[in-house]
This record gives C-alpha cells, sequence and structure tokens, in this order.
C-alpha cells in the first residue's frame, strides 16, 4: 500500500532520528518544507521530538510561521520561517541544543572540518548576531526570524549564543544528516585542540569532499532508521 | 480511576527520572513537600531511587527531620528538613552526587549559566559554607542542615565541596529539572573553559529566558516520563 | 531453598556487576578468599567476567596461586594469591584495566580523593614498582604477585602502569565498590584539574567518611543487582 | 551441521561487532582475504556495517580492487586491495572513521601505545602521506591504494587526516581487536596528555607484550559475540 503521506512519515522519522542520536532532547524541532507549496512547511506541535507522531504534524505559513489551522507550535517556530522565507534552497531545518556546539558559540574558537563527514562545514558556520553583536535572543518573532536567517546567510548552519544551532540541508535527509555531523565535528575539534595546533580541511579540499559524501548519505540515513526499529 | 495519592506517584516517578538520567546512582534522593501541610514532606527509605515504590515513601516532620512512624530514612534527609525551614518558597528538594558538577566545588571555578535551558544558574550556585570556609560536612544533623540552608540563601541550589549538590524547586517538577539542567550546564561549561575565556549569560538575561523556559519545562517532564516506560 | 554455595553466588553476581559497569571488558577478574580457609580463595577460568557462571569457578591454592584441580585459569592469578599471602585483611581482589585510571600509571599525577564515595582513596593509592622503580610487568609468577602486594602495602588499592589498578576489600562487595569508585574519583579528578588547582580531601577527613560510607554501601550492591535484572 | 561458509559468517560478525562497539557507525568497512586464495577478499556490498547480512558479501580481485561479478561495492574499496597487494603477511582489514583517533591525524601528537592491551601500537602508527605531506584523499583508484598501503608500510595501521584509520591483522579476529584497542588507547592518551608528560610504553616491552596479549585475544573476541546476541 502507497504511503498517502510520505513527507509526514519521514519527518516523524526524522524526529524519531535526532532523538534517538541525542542531538534533540526534551527541547529541539525539525520542519520540511512541501515541495510544491514553497511557501507551506510542516512542523510539530510543541512536543519533544521522540514522542512526535504523524497526528502531531502541523502545516506553517511560510510568511507568518503560523500554522494553517491556528493551533499553537513551538515558540521558536520563527527559525523555520524565517529561514525558509530568506533560502529558497532549503528544503528543511533543524533547530537544537546538542550541547557539544554550545562551547563554539560562548568561546572565540570557531567551528572548522576537521573529518570527511562533515566537510559541509567548509561553507561555514557563522554565529548569530544583531548590528555585529552575537545574541542569545529567542526567536519568537518573523523579524528575530529574518534577522537569524541574516545571519546563517548561504551557510549550511548558524550557531546560536547560550542556545544551539540551526542547521538547513537541500533535503530533510541533508538536513539531519549535517545536524549529526556537525555535532560529531564539533567533539572531534574538542579533543584535538588539547591536543595542540590543528590542521583544518581546506576550503577547496572541504567543498570537494562534500560533494562525495552528499552522494552517499542514504548509507547513514538507513542505518539511523534501522535502528529505530519499527516505529 | 482516580490516583488517591498522586503527589506519592509523582515522586516515585522523579525518584526513577533521576535515575534514568544518571543524576543519581546508588546515592542521592529527592523530596517533596506536602501541599496544605508545609511542616511536612515525603522521602524515601534509605533506599537508592531506582528501586524506590510508593510503598517506600516516608511522611517527615520539617522541624525534626525525623519520620512521623520513627521509621528511618537517609542519613542526609537534614537536608530536606533544614532547607523546607528557611525556604517556605521550596516545594521539592533534590540531593545528588552527579559528576560532572563536583569539579565545581574543588576548584575555585564558579558554575555559571552559558545555555537557556539553564538559565536559572543566573540567580546563583553557592557553595556549603561553615564560617565562611568551604566544608565537605556531612548534613547528618537538624544543626547542619541550618547550616547547608544558610548557604543556599535564596539561591536554586548549593554545591557540597567532595559530595554534590542540592536543588530545590517551586516545584517537584522544577527541582528535577533544574538538577538535570544544573549538570548539564556543568559538562558544557567544562568543555567551554578548554577553549579560551568564555562569555556566560548576564544575570539580567538568564533571569528573563528562565522565566520563558519555566513555562515549557512540563515538555521536557512529559519526555522523561515517555522514556521511563511504564512503572 | 537456601543457596548451597553463596559465595559462589556472590562471587558471579560480582563479575557481572563490574562488566555491567565497564569496569572490566575482556580483560579484568575477580576472586574472593573462602571463609574459614584463609588458604584458599576463588577464581573464575579464564573467560571474560560478563560471561563467568557458577559451573566456570575454580578453587585456588593461596601459596601456589594454582588452582586444587590443576585446571588452568587466568595468567594474572598470581595478582590475587600473592596479595592474599601478604594481607590476612583482605577477603577479595578485583584486577581491571578500568580505563580512566590509566592516565594515573603513565603520568605523575597522584590520585587522590575528591568525593566521598571514594574517600577509602585517603588511605593511598600506591603505583607497582620493583626497586622504586614504576613497571609494567605481567603478574605471571608467584613472585611478582609478592612484588606486586609489596607496592600495594596498606593500601586499597595498587595502581599498575600501561595496565590497570589491583583493588581489595575486606568483603567482596567492598572490593567491587572500592573498584567501581576509584574509577568515578579517576573521571572527576581528570575534569577538575582541567579548571585549575584542586582541593582534594584531608586524609583524616577522608577516613572518617570512608568509615561513614562503608556502613551503607549495601544500598549500591543492591541497585546494582536490581539493574543487573535477573541472572 | 556444518557452516557451509564459514569465513562469510565470520565476517558479517565482525562488521556487527564493529558496529556495536561504535568503532563503526555509517561509515567504515571491513574485508578478509580468502584463505587458499591470496588473490581474493571478500567485503560486503556499499552498507553500513550493522546490516550487512551473508547476502551482501561479494568476492573481490586482490589486483584490480573490483568484485568478480561487477557488483558494486564500496567507494574506498582500494584501502583493501591496495593492502593485500602490498602486504601478504595480512588476512584482513578494517576501515573505521572511529572518532577518538582523527586528533591524532589533525596534530603533531603521535598515536602511542599506553596500556597492554593496545601495545601492538608499538610497531607504529604512521600517518598517510604522499611525498611526505599528509594527504585526506580519498582511496577511490587502485593507485591511490598503493600509496596508502606504502605509508602503511609494516605497521599495523595507518593514521588517515581528516578521515579515519586503517587497520591490519594477521586474522580477521586480529584486526578487528586492534580498531577497538587502537580507539581506546587514543581516549586514554587524551585524557593522559591533559595530565602532564606522559611515559610511554618502549618498543621492545611493548612487542614482547603484544606477543603474550595476541594468545588470548579469543577471550575478548568471544565476550563480543556473546554480546551481540544471536545474529
Amino acid at each position: 500500500m502507497t504511503d498517502p503521506d510520505p513527507l509526514g512519515g519521514e519527518l516523524v522519522t526524522a524526529n524519531r532520528i535526532l532523538a534517538a542520536r541525542g542531538v534533540v532532547d526534551g527541547w529541539g524541532h525539525v520542519s520540511v518544507r512541501k515541495p510544491g507549496s514553497p511557501d507551506r512547511f510542516l512542523l510539530a506541535r510543541p512536543l519533544a521530538p521522540a514522542v512526535v507522531t504523524r497526528d502531531d504534524l502541523l502545516e506553517l505559513d511560510v510568511d507568518t510561521g503560523e500554522s494553517i489551522t491556528g493551533e499553537t507550535t513551538y515558540l521558536e517556530r520563527h527559525i523555520h520561517s524565517g529561514i525558509y522565507r530568506a533560502r529558497p534552497d532549503v528544503a528543511a531545518v533543524v533547530h537544537s541544543h546538542a550541547p557539544d556546539l554550545i562551547p563554539f558559540t560562548v568561546t572565540d574558537t570557531q567551528l572548522l572540518p576537521l573529518l570527511h563527514a562533515s566537510a559541509f562545514l567548509g561553507e561555514g558556520a557563522p554565529g548569530f548576531e544583531v548590528d555585529g553583536v552575537p545574541t542569545g535572543k529567542l526567536i519568537d518573532t518573523p523579524q528575530v526570524g529574518d534577522e537569524l536567517a541574516a545571519s546563517l546567510g548561504a551557510a549550511p548552519l548558524v550557531l546560536m549564543r547560550w542556545h544551539g544551532v540551526s542547521v538547513v540541508g537541500a533535503s530533510l535527509r541533508q538536513a539531519v544528516y549535517r545536524a549529526v555531523y556537525a555535532r560529531e565535528n564539533a567533539r572531534i575539534q574538542l579533543q584535538s585542540l588539547a591536543l595542540g595546533p590543528v590542521t583544518y580541511q581546506p576550503t577547496d579540499e572541504a567543498r570537494d569532499v562534500a560533494a562525495t559524501v552528499d552522494k552517499v548519505t542514504d548509507r547513514v540515513w538507513d542505518l539511523w532508521v534501522h535502528e529505530l526499529g519499527d516505529i
């Protein structure tokens, strides 16, 4: 039987994967833009990602960041709508408080690519700033959503001081993949810096490797689905 | 069927959550003040929190720190009674030996807020001192309970040298939430300090964020209950 | 029905607990002296502790370190016999390669007590030395067993360079408890030293606390048995 | 009933063990040379090791690095064929992205033996270099496979910048064992270096210990199989 709503099913899976891998806990959320309806995206009711089901998915308007039916969703839904407005190339957004990334939001250390699997970081990992000053503002209005999107620019993710990270992808799977491997890179960078000067991946090399890796990340997604068991 | 003892049920759940999240192991305990009877609180018999059941809950007297029925409870029950005497606003107390917090009790490094989820630390995280000197005393008499409460002051928690932490809340859920996220903050602070100078959340900003977070922590509690499965 | 061999049953449980808590992996072993037969102790056939059953337990001679029946046991069985010969007060020995303790065998940093639960470290944590020089020798003869016991002296454990630790107790439960909490202390000490100068528990205070803790460690053992489920 | 293909069965087990122990995740692969057919080896179709079954195993040609049947396998299959061509003594190869080893590929810190269980590192842990310069090249042609094998030389493993490690063994079990304990050593070295100057195992001593350890690693393999449960 064909799934009447494959996008909703994959978004539930994305929620579960992010929870199972420890990228999100009680906090964090993930959305996906509707194919063919670029002004709409799906996001859950305000629940921990681990418990989200299909029945919890709402359709939101990209312009307003509000649900079509008026139902309540996450306070920081404007992360998603703000980015979708500014980045037509973005099909999915993950927002997480992944602990290992926080140190890169409260110190001067830049998150830089250290392994092929996270070579996408070569495209940059800017911090959320307003008027050039890092901020911990909650993304609770459309305007702050626009400010966050401006800091993101063309990058794959934006680091948010005292808060976490928002990660984008050209597909839902890519956004989830990047959310997991950005944290993995952070862990390795923390370890490496303790040993002494670190040689990061040059930007050009990172770009080439990222393109190669992108072709085979379905292998990783399939593993994560396998590890969830039946959901 | 209505639960005839919802408070007891929630206290058992709190015990299990703290154990499941690694905040307590064989050591540690959690209590809750009886609504409407501010001079009474519930605490378990001297068992590891993971194995506490409703039948293990005892009613204790805030003034004496002894159980009403004379049954034996934890040696350090005076942590709870001492704090309840001094802090009428406190409805629950968690005492844990959570490892990641110990380094902040044996060095000069102060525990300071680094993420929104633990912004409550902006209210302070004093150390247990007697006559201005940090102490590792066990809280085994009412008098030491008073000393601990004096060190706590109006803060959400008090750090105890070579020992652990005692965390308070205006509700049982708040105390449990804070116990988990104080440790989370400690982990992130340990990582961040290894990278260089750290920018902490300013106190005013932390207070505002903490008020916002407090409104949605039920989402986190619900997740933790979900992860326990049926108990 | 009364267990006809409670000591054997408890030794199997000790093996499982040490494995479940990550103190031992494929390597490591635990023994117990026979009550009433101080020249005999029980040790398993050369198996990973996680898979040891009652049928795998052998009786060994304290003088020779060999099994009564001539069956083969661990290469390093002489850790146990050497210590039993030198320390009549010792009823059990745990040998582990617990990773977090290794750094204290290859650097000049001394393992020192930082939390009440491991206050027993106040009695010392000497290194294995021969003629005053740290050594990584395998304990594969009675003579090397004697050398190890000489380094242990009256302490609760001896650290072994590039190798691990051997921990003793006045009971099987105490030896297991100490093996777990020595590692816990090592983890906390590693974290604390990264923050700056550390204040360790004074020896006298550690001794007092250790005596108090010893009275209530059954609570911890009971939890660990609970976590094993039915074995 | 005799297993008609014991080698294939053991290779599936090796895949599962490496996944269960966190040495590989979505990435990484393991191969084994066919006994009696030194110009042939088994490697899986391009799947995450955790999901590999017997039906996924392909036979590859050592000379070309291509499967006999023309089926597609991993992009970096030339790691395996390159090493098998250069090292007749090698019976198995593990390629992993094990995180704790990456810091040793991006800093000047050499991976050196710190515990008996990983004494095999005394034989060296060179980095992948081309013309004396560390490189992060993917091993996607026979020529790069030869370059990697040249960097490996006679060592038990070769570290690959921004990438991971390739580990060899005289048997499949030895290669798996080394892949696990190389990472274990990396973790301990990271911890130890944070404490101050470190005393590494002298090469001669490491060699002696490695020979002893090699005789008893079946104990470790048996444990890992036990922990997999029925597969």
